[in-house]
């Protein structure tokens, strides 16, 4: 199996009122593997600082990018060769399609908020679910991420890290790696 | 591999502030085959009525209860034979840990915020790591899930649902399902 590359749009993020959420969001989407995270909506330094931040000190080069319109970053994405994934619970499972994505090298996994429009459907290569029921887009994307990539991306290596925990099965232990 | 039963205490609540983050945890608990949500807290009605709301329509037998101490909860768990598991990212890699863990049979997940007590971690059976990495407790939990189960919960059939999905390329379709 190939690496996939895989960048996240987190659409219809509301300043304030979402920033844990998209928060959370970012950190699963850079933990389990991703590039990059475009959030649709205003920027909010405050997101960006603290997910940098963690970045900075945790490793690897995930970026945080803001964009004012979704339909733009999925053009851009288009024209780049990536697969346009919708996640949504009314797509198809996610459990049946994972080989056939697996295929299309680079993807963009669209996670969107309770109210979608409709042209995020119709404009996506894919609309896929992760179960038929009502439930998180955080949770949705960490089981897509890890899914398509079979797992590998539980043991990634961030590189440039300043720490790093060396698992116990009981506390705690962090390392200064550097 | 038998059927696990799986239950999920959300350590350290805290009202109000918490009451999406929370949310996120029953839905995703919920919609990945979970049985049960204990959350350590005063109870949040709030939090009940919606979840037990998305189970009234979707169907399934999820509970959500609140505690005032995770400690009685863990006791209460332990003595009914459970194995407690600790989502954190000190722990030991789950991706090296799963058959173990499935061979148990009952499973308290824990999950919590960023400050947990050093009791959490001592009393545990077993801290386990979804990544080594800082990210969120929602995805954590969505990976673990998933992973104990094999993804065999993604295909879940919901008992008594009133609605349901049918999965779609490009659009919705709910039907009445009574």
């Amino acid at each position: 199996m190939a690496a996939l590359t895989i960048d996240v749009l987190r659409y219809g993020h509301r300043d304030v009122r979402d920033y844990r959420v998209t928060t959370h969001c970012c950190l699963v989407a850079r933990a389990l593997g991703a590039r990059k995270i475009i959030i649709e909506g205003t920027p909010d330094r405050g997101i960006k600082e603290s997910v940098d931040g963690v970045t900075k000190r945790w490793g690897g080069g995930f970026k945080v990018e803001f964009m004012e319109s979704w339909r733009s970053a999925v053009r851009k994405y288009k024209k780049a060769g990536f697969f346009i994934v919708h996640l949504t619970m009314y797509g198809l499972p996610i459990e049946k399609e994972t080989k056939k994505l697996r295929k299309k090298g680079k993807i963009l996994l669209i996670i969107g908020s309770q109210k979608v429009e409709c042209d995020v459907y119709r404009l996506s290569d894919a609309n896929i679910s992760v179960t038929q029921q009502p439930h998180s887009e955080i949770g949705a994307l960490a089981v897509a991420l890890d899914g398509l990539q079979g797992g590998k991306e539980l043991a990634k290596r961030f590189k440039g890290a300043k720490i790093r925990i060396t698992p116990q099965p009981h506390g705690k232990k962090v390392l200064n790696a550097r």
